[in-house]
């Protein structure tokens, strides 16, 4: 399994209007862009593939959302679709434990310091000063990856203290600073390229 | 100048509803985000690029809308921007030359074959049997590069028949058959990482 973590900053954590995604829903658009770099293939699902969402915007408390690929329906590749799934999770009363709102999406309360003692393995931390993942023994970063992802904002201070613990590499996909949609897409083709011509 | 060519095969050429991107605005969506990966950077507009988006679904006739990343505004990488602005192209009563309809965003009417006899260029047609674009030799691949991709339905034989008095190459970016946009992505780090590095 490959584990992606996205931190939402200003992601709202109640309900929103689908027809304003970057707007009144705190930049839901790139978490959306996030599920679909995440799981799709041109015309297949990556079974293999969890998704965690980190909602910490109005009105709070903190939510997480997990994708699990091998379960999800109901998804298209459109940022609508993605939205429609997030919104219904946030429809769930969410409890301290995981609750599926929809096939192969699940909501909890929480926050990043409960999700990576949940998943308690060491994290790949991407950002644009990181080591070029192209100069990295694949074999190492890419067993069980739980790779993670700031959003427009980056991680901040506290949020960098928290993966302390749990950071193994600092990495980067390229020489630009790009969203983190589209560093999804490059961590996928470096492993796809790895499992096809091991 | 990087460029590249998407063809919708189902893109409708009216006016659409921005509540449907997939459905009633025949996979809209997937033109729409291939606006967004050719042309972000994650805090900037990548200014030496072209889109061209050909559109060929109802009513017709076929349409060709251009993206000019040097002079393009009120674009943000959400689905519904992108999608905003083509809308607005729509509107305009397309002529058989180019017609601004908003800064950075044109829009005429014409085919495969009319945009391509305009750009009188060789170019590189992503397909998945191509040969993988980490073993070409960049630097005659990437020099003012016209990149064609297909939708979801990939090229039909007649579009082949068109490309090949202007095929210079096929490649593929990866072991997977992914989404236009996904490979979009893949392109632009491929090149990202000669300029920086050449």
């Amino acid at each position: 399994m490959k584990s992606f973590i996205i931190i939402g900053h200003k992601a709202v954590t109640s309900p929103f209007s689908l027809n304003d995604l970057p707007g009144a829903a705190g930049r839901m658009d790139i978490l959306c862009r996030c599920i679909n770099s995440a799981l799709f293939l041109s015309h297949d699902i990556r079974r293999d593939v969890f998704v965690y969402l980190i909602l910490k915007g109005e009105p709070g408390p903190v939510k997480l959302i997990r994708f699990d690929g091998s379960k999800v329906r109901y998804l298209s590749p459109d940022e609508r679709s993605a939205a429609s799934l997030i919104k219904k999770a946030l429809e769930k009363n969410a409890q301290e434990f995981w609750t599926e709102s929809t096939a192969g999406v699940s909501i909890r309360k929480g926050n990043l310091d409960d999700l990576l003692a949940e998943l308690g393995k060491e994290i790949i931390y991407l950002r644009e000063d990181g080591e070029d993942i192209r100069a990295k023994r694949p074999e190492k970063l890419f067993n069980e990856p739980i790779f993670l992802l700031g959003d427009h904002m980056g991680l901040n201070c506290d949020e960098e203290t928290i993966i302390e613990g749990y950071g193994q590499e600092t990495i980067s996909v390229g020489p630009l600073s790009l969203h983190a949609d589209h560093c999804i897409i490059l961590l996928h083709n470096e492993m796809d390229r790895i499992e096809k011509n091991p």
